[in-house]
């Protein structure tokens, strides 16, 4: 493989679709929101994303081999579809976020999509009850919608950067034709610590702002099991980095194992 | 996005351009003068360059999603025409530099252009009044021209390489069939401290060799809201190197962010 | 070259061939029971790999230039055919594992593969007398038939990821149509020490899932002369790594070798 | 420029060519070897190779830019022509090697090159006052002629490895239909010395072996010159490299010189 894939089962067909990104980050807030969301709407996976940009290792998942990946759900609803993005990992490498990002863009907006949400985390240090929702967005148009359900759009003197997936696809959306906005929630901040709470927060903002109807009762519970996996998966590439580093920090030493 | 790649809007139709580069570097001098010379000039933006070899965070700016990019920009100034390129970054890899430098080269080329300055400094560790403006060129022809304009092409014992875009992009020009030249502004070296010193001696030198006509009355106090931009740019690049330092040098854990 | 390439000197024609990879990586085990394997039945080598993601040195293998490579033989089994992949080093580069994974699968599909076996290790850092072997697959049908074989499938709180080619080989299998099984073989851990009673469990299992008949006599005699190749091979990349450190840690450094 | 190119200016008809590439490395031998050859020879440059893969600077050269290059001079010889590869760098990047070496192949190959011969420096840590010549080859019949030369083929427990562009060119040529030798000039190893003795030494080979007629009396002077440009080039590389140290290892960092 020598660049980014997309692996497709079938391309549904889908009205005024809107395409929600929840990656792993800061308190995995959008891997959380759209895992839940995904479980609970029983959306349908159509296809599955690889990249040599990801970490070279399978995880051994339920006793399968997993190669990382992320992951294309659709669900029909009603009004209009929705297209989920969920997924391991972001890219290994820096360069790689560029080529992901593109190539999530270019599926999409083969599916009619011309609307993308990203979601990501904005780490302050504190632990707060009640999470606000910042974002930024690529069109005034987006903004106003967002604004009505609460979202706070003046970053000044807080947010200056999103690094990474969440950000660059929202940004990049414009380059391929389409919106994009990037939800961002408060959160502590500890990568390692999985927020539910701010998690909630934006599905209650996509509830509003995308007439999604989710159930939120039950995420406390989903969360616990989805929290073992991302953890497994983070303390994996944690000792990944660790071995690395306490061998000199030299990339090509992770060949030996395995 | 696997490659850079460059966004027109609409190419405009240039009698016998000439393109002036100025992107980040030390004392902003290339950024700075051209900056201010499209907001005098009233130049119009035309073309966008973005490039996976940037770095993969997007900015927050005026509360809008802001992909890292180069600009394009023209000027008709009547005997001959003008094109402008500047931009938030350089290459943050190193390979990237090449990548760039080519598909600016090979854009402008289609342009009718046969001729590019860009615009660097040379960090000297001294307070100078009157900067000096160096420069190293690919054809005697232009030395001339310039040399008539107080520019010093002698640089032995003092220059002996021109490092990133500015260097490459005025070199490798030859292999498109122009002619290119690197202005050097004299300056303390500091790449945080704008220099708008140096900008207006580079600008006069503009105005002479290549019959730019640009008020400098307001330089001082365009360069300081030039200046905050880059500022905080430079702040924001500056915290991820010191975050990916301060985990063990380890590029991959910007991914947790965002 | 800039990319992994392949090449073929007469393509074979198989019987529903199953291709078995042997690498090196801990213990070595992979390397020397496929190395054995061919040795012991004489097959024959039809192609060669050749990747810019293997160091970029070339050996001295008796007083003859020795290009890094992996290579393919087939043997002619009777029932079925038999194809291996064995090799002086897996990608030095990250993302080279997924390129040279693609090229070998790819490759093999095109011979009428259905069925791939990788072998590693499982380091424990205890010697043992009778080494288990551990297993992970891409299908159930595969898992069925090793676990007549002592395979054990269940990893559950013993290995939770396999890193760089084996790993990835099996697990990008299915992407290509085909089934895939990482055999891992248990092992005390050490890179340097090549296991050869880790290799001759490994051959065992071999022998009665895939009906391969091979005479297991010679093994440690032979094990000794392969083990002094990979040795020097070791060797030889320590020395490359120890010197990029030294140097520090810059990879450039090493073009002034040679 | 996305990845090595050679310019060609014009592609001279050669009568049975062997190509002989003199790069930099220890002692610079090849360089220095090759240069003189070039000089004395008064051989007609014909085309230069430019990559991403070279450092992105350029020098400032007799007051003129010089973007990092390796170039291709042609020899008519009477019985047979000779090209020589000589260059600034060797590449930057690790999987560049590949890149550069590939490209130098294909590109002799179409000009009816049938044999290519590398020289590189084999350090001992000791001064010599007579250089041994040392040599790994792809073909029998190269050692054959070699060996008449005083050319010593074992290596063993010398030499187990040649790093970078002389071993994998001399290696790579057999994929490319070509026969390639890499000789070794004994030297002290300290890469920014200049070894004109071990220079002379491959010379020496080279006239018998290939017929090249060389006066080797103007050798100490010429390389007096040519040391000049090698060290000014290996004190800017050295720099760079300290510069990069000094900052934190970071790449990055060197896009704010300039």
């Amino acid at each position: 493989m020598l660049e980014t894939k997309i692996i497709v089962d079938s391309k549904p067909k889908l009205k005024n679709p809107v395409c929600i990104v929840g990656l792993p980050g800061i308190g995995n807030i959008g891997r959380i929101a759209i895992g839940y969301a995904i479980q609970q709407l029983k959306a349908k996976k159509f296809a599955e994303l690889y990249s040599p940009n990801f970490f070279p290792f399978v995880m051994i998942h339920d006793n399968k081999i997993h190669v990382l990946r992320n992951e294309f759900y659709f669900y029909k609803g009603g009004k209009r579809d929705y297209i989920f993005v969920i997924g391991d990992t972001q890219s290994y490498d820096q360069k790689g976020h560029y080529e992901v990002a593109g190539k999530i863009l270019e599926f999409v907006k083969t599916l009619g999509c011309k609307e993308v949400v990203t979601i990501g985390g904005f780490g302050t240090g504190k632990v707060v009850d009640k999470p606000k929702i910042y974002a930024s967005a690529t069109h005034d148009s987006l903004v106003k919608i967002y604004k009505k359900h609460n979202v706070n759009f003046n970053l000044t003197g807080k947010i200056t950067t999103i690094v990474g997936a969440s950000g660059l696809i929202a940004g990049l959306s414009e380059h391929h034709g389409m919106k994009g906005i990037c939800l961002l929630g408060e959160t502590t901040g500890y990568p390692i610590i999985t927020d539910p709470t701010a998690a909630e927060a934006i599905l209650a903002v996509l509830q509003k702002a995308l007439g999604l109807k989710i159930d939120l009762k039950k995420l406390d519970e989903k969360v616990k099991a989805m929290h073992d996996f991302i953890k497994k998966l983070e303390t994996i590439q944690q000792q990944a980095v660790e071995q690395i580093k306490s061998k000199g920090g030299k990339k090509e030493e992770l060949k030996y194992i395995g």
